[in-house]
């Protein structure tokens, strides 16, 4: 095929145009419309209900800022979870670090995560019998709300805030992680970009804040989401992330994250510190 | 009009979708393509050459953080010149220094400079008759051959390196641009996204480091610019924009600029800062 284009309206007023080599999968699950394609711009490209949601060409930067920063502050993170993140990505960069024991996947949507390992194998690595990984196919709310004081580092690698990941984004849901959480644990979330989720941005800081006692917002650069500047807002129990001890960081391969832009990435534009503050 | 798009082909596989309300403007220059409309995500933009260059709600980021690094690294900047940048955002931000007691616009395309003040004024505010402005409409190349030992800060602020800006990518132009700075004096360039330039970034990169001592590349996220991610190089003769005493910059209103995010900036991404290393 060629002059085939896909299209993500990223928001109404917004369109994101792909050129694509071919359609390698498409179905409806129980819970979205899947896709994957080979684009010649980012590679093949996971497709859910329209969105992208990841690229081979592009991943390691949501992948690894998802994962790193927290892994990082804790200073001994041995038990992590996952909730979403069926493509593998995270949890791929999750057992990287020598004092992780166990990373858990919840995925709601099984077909999320045979449709990466048969396509989009670079980013699954760590789903096909990695000694330290279990996989559960279930519902994240419902997994935390059963699991209390469990874990070290909990990560919400979720699609966007409609459709099977509206929950992931209540103070209710950031309330039972709290509890999940050991009492030094910590929670990051992926939420959204300031320029088109300013609203969303500052609702759920708001919320993991009234949550946690230590809660910030970095920033990571992803082309192939809208605007391309992406938020993630963490909640620990304890650890600073800007305060981290990185000299005693894991020495881990990466392509975008260092333990300078680590610091960095909580240096936030102007316009989105206030995002942060209360009116 | 409802359902017309604007479309930039950011490359061959990239598309870049707005939904427009009006063409209030087009024409063809003796230089280039000009367009102006007005888009739902991005209010009024300012096109060249079927190239989006600066919009009204997003152009606060690329023109303070093309500006405000340089004049905060050097402690007195009194002359600035602009080359390129005849919507006049980078001298809009520079003639809020309050050390700047000369700001030259040097743009070769007199119809941009008219165009904006028409329909950008927010933007081309400072070409209204301000007393710190001179606007010269000639080859930016030119006048900084003829002008040597002049300037404290040059920045060059251009359009893509193809069309009428492609000498300002070139190596014989930063020697002229050296020559023209005073003995301590500081030069900034565009110089596109990491993702889709990589190329241009690392020879541009090599290029200004062999004619400038300090020589450093900085990011910014600019949603409306191919894959969000831009960066900017600077040549310095002496001074170190990581070593700047911000406590001493003059308090300008910013929308993306802080002190804290001019530091942050220079800590790159691991493959971006690859582009700067020799082979």
């Amino acid at each position: 095929m060629s002059g085939f284009w896909y299209t993500e309206k990223q928001t109404p007023n917004l369109g994101y145009s792909c050129k694509f080599t071919k359609t390698l999968h498409t179905e409806t699950t129980p819970f979205q419309e899947l896709a994957i394609i080979d684009t010649e711009q980012w590679g093949r490209m996971l497709v859910l209900d329209n969105m992208v949601m990841t690229t081979i060409n592009d991943e390691f930067v949501y992948h690894e800022m998802i994962s790193h920063v927290a892994l990082n502050t804790h200073p001994n993170p041995k038990k992590v979870m996952i909730i979403g993140g069926g493509d593998g990505g995270a949890i791929r960069e999750a057992v990287k670090h020598p004092s992780v024991e166990k990373a858990v996947l919840c995925e709601i949507d099984g077909r999320v995560i045979e449709t990466s390992k048969e396509y989009l194998p670079e980013i699954a690595s760590a789903l096909f019998g990695h000694p330290k990984v279990e996989v559960l196919v279930a519902d994240g709310v419902k997994h935390i709300q059963e699991n209390a004081g469990e874990y070290d580092v909990i990560m919400v690698d979720s699609t966007e805030p409609i459709g099977p990941a509206e929950g992931l984004f209540a103070l209710e849901f950031y309330k039972d992680v709290y509890r999940a959480l050991k009492p030094d644990g910590i929670m990051v979330a992926q939420t959204e970009s300031p320029f088109v989720n300013a609203d969303l941005i500052r609702r759920v800081f708001q919320d993991i804040q009234s949550v946690f006692p230590v809660t910030k917002l970095y920033t990571a650069s992803i082309p192939t989401y809208p605007s391309g500047l992406w938020t993630f807002t963490m909640g620990s129990k304890v650890y600073d992330p800007e305060q981290a001890d990185l000299s005693k960081a894991p020495d881990i391969e990466t392509r975008y994250y260092t333990p300078a832009l680590h610091k960095a990435a909580f240096q936030l534009p102007r316009f989105v510190e206030a995002l942060t503050k209360k009116d």
